[in-house]
């Protein structure tokens, strides 16, 4: 297997502000080998997430970042070329963390093996996956959405947004998206099911965003922060919840805006309308993945949970394609396809 | 009863920032009478609160502004001196609504007997009031304590912050108080049990936290904002809980502060400590009211819940000491000593 490359993308440069090409270098490394209760695996596919980005910086988040000179994090389906498992052998699909690269050495115990016949296994990074359950327990637990109420969510038609706007509509939710651009707005309503879309791009967003929610926000979803946030504020209801899932429009930033400091307005509204703004990550939620899967299974099945995929090809693209992800170029869940499985095996 | 005077305190003007005296006016109007339903109370004791302050504004809030040339509102007890109500009868003493002022007609439905045998009266504004439920549903219910974790809690010889404080203990929670003075930080630790104080007007008060709360912070009930918060708020461990109860160090700001706009720090700090940050008013829970009343009753016999109160006498100086309860120059809740019970009523 010596003679078999493992191209893989490492992390050069922590960003200053909006990461560029030069925070990646991609070298071939030879291809490694597993030891004991682990396996090789080959990456079909590698799932790429706005959560990556606090990875490059040093600063300690709920999880370490990524070393200088390290192969950047990721989930990946694989496909399992040699073991030294007892649980996997050569051919199966796996889940797992193997990184921005064409193989990873996983252990045994960090994999879950993927049946295909039951879902396309790139879902499991997506709609089954990581996005999906972020959508489903957060919104559950904290949203706390009930019949006649309105959600509003941003990236709608991301893989977290476009579910919780689905989530929400079963549960009986009037549902707000909010995207940019036409053709996304298209989408969240023929495609995704919305009631209403809005254009974050327009420059009327914020009046758009409010004639959308004449009854007020009782759950906003928070995935982008920004501008977008500040239009929602003003409409939130009283005893709106605020799950806190992520702050993409503010990844990069290198300072505080400038002022003046609106924390005391913020709090203001808090009181007097009662919000409940909460922070969660999927994994505080991990007991629920059993409830997750199978429901969202279902609803999948039944046609009542849509989703959308984003496709590039090669895992030297996933470099440019992450940079387009945090500027939103992305249309659906966005996948690095690395491999087709079947393919012969390095010996 | 005609010849009968009941001075009252107007709201005179609103303030623009800090309220002054000039925002108040005192008059004496005829003694009113009761209709169908009402019972004619004398005013015994008048309670002064923090949320006051926001009913000078014009703004709403979650109750109505008092309007210009209106009595002031506020909580009281009063002996019922005459009655068109079937419930009570003269001699009776009360809980209700009265406002700031001697004598007052009040609806059957908006008042609760007292029984001076079991606890003194002026209590049904304080610790077995609307503060002290205040505390005990907001720290139950969002504040959620687990014994080994660590509370802090400013304005804390006050009477929200008091309870709070010890009910917290009784859970099992280490407990920070916050005050202003040496004299009150005393009284945290020998009054009150705090396990710790810290005086918010040592200049190196935000060291003083720091090294109060080693472990952190898991739960901060909310109620003083300002520079207290900008303290607490990077002790704030994992998964911390903020009751926000008030903020009554940004009552009186007539402008956000200066930048930087520290909001995105903020959503990125419940974002990654998965922080929940939750307004409420205590009415939020009145279904818990029976629950309070049997708990913190019972506790305060056993001797576990200790207050302390903060008395003026006549409803004259019921403004003077409204402006320094929102300077914090109160020690213990604050109480407007209006008239004695058993006197001559009004013929």
């Amino acid at each position: 297997m010596s003679d078999v490359q493992n191209r893989r993308i490492l992390l050069a440069s922590r960003p200053e502000g909006k990461p560029t090409l030069d925070n990646f270098r991609i070298e071939a490394a030879p291809c490694p080998s597993p030891g004991p209760g682990e396996v090789l695996t080959k990456t079909l596919w590698l799932s790429l997430d706005p959560y990556m980005r606090g990875r490059m910086n040093a600063a300690k988040s709920y999880a370490a970042p990524v070393g200088i000179g390290e192969v950047m994090e990721g989930g990946t389906v694989g496909e399992v070329v040699s073991s030294r498992s007892d649980l996997f052998r050569p051919g199966d699909i796996v889940l797992g963390h193997g990184g921005w690269q064409e193989y990873a050495v996983l252990g045994e115990k960090t994999l879950r093996k993927l049946d295909p016949a039951a879902a396309p296994v790139q879902t499991a990074l997506g709609v089954l996956g990581m996005p999906g359950m972020t959508a489903y327990t957060g919104l559950h637990n904290i949203g706390q959405p009930k019949p006649g109420e309105t959600l509003a969510v941003a990236a709608a038609t991301g893989p977290v947004g476009a579910t919780v706007g689905q989530i929400a509509r079963i549960r009986g939710c009037r549902t707000v998206g909010i995207a940019g651009g036409p053709a996304k707005c298209r989408a969240l309503i023929e495609e995704f099911g919305f009631d209403a879309a809005v254009d974050h791009k327009a420059p009327d967003f914020p009046e758009k965003l409010a004639a959308a929610c004449p009854g007020g926000i009782d759950i906003y979803f928070e995935n982008v922060g920004g501008a977008v946030w500040t239009a929602v504020f003003p409409l939130l209801n009283d005893f709106a919840r605020v799950p806190v899932c992520g702050r993409i429009a503010n990844y990069s930033d290198t300072a505080p805006p400038p002022g003046p400091d609106r924390t005391p307005q913020l709090f203001g509204a808090i009181l007097t309308k009662r919000l409940r703004i909460q922070g969660f990550i999927v994994w505080d939620f991990a007991s629920q993945a059993k409830d997750f899967q199978r429901e969202m299974g279902a609803w999948i099945r039944e046609g009542r949970i849509k989703y959308r995929e984003d496709v590039v090809e090669g895992i030297g693209n996933a470099p440019e394609a992450f940079l387009g992800l945090l500027e939103g170029r992305n249309f659906g869940k966005l996948l690095v396809k690395v491999a087709s499985p079947g393919m012969q095996a390095p010996d």
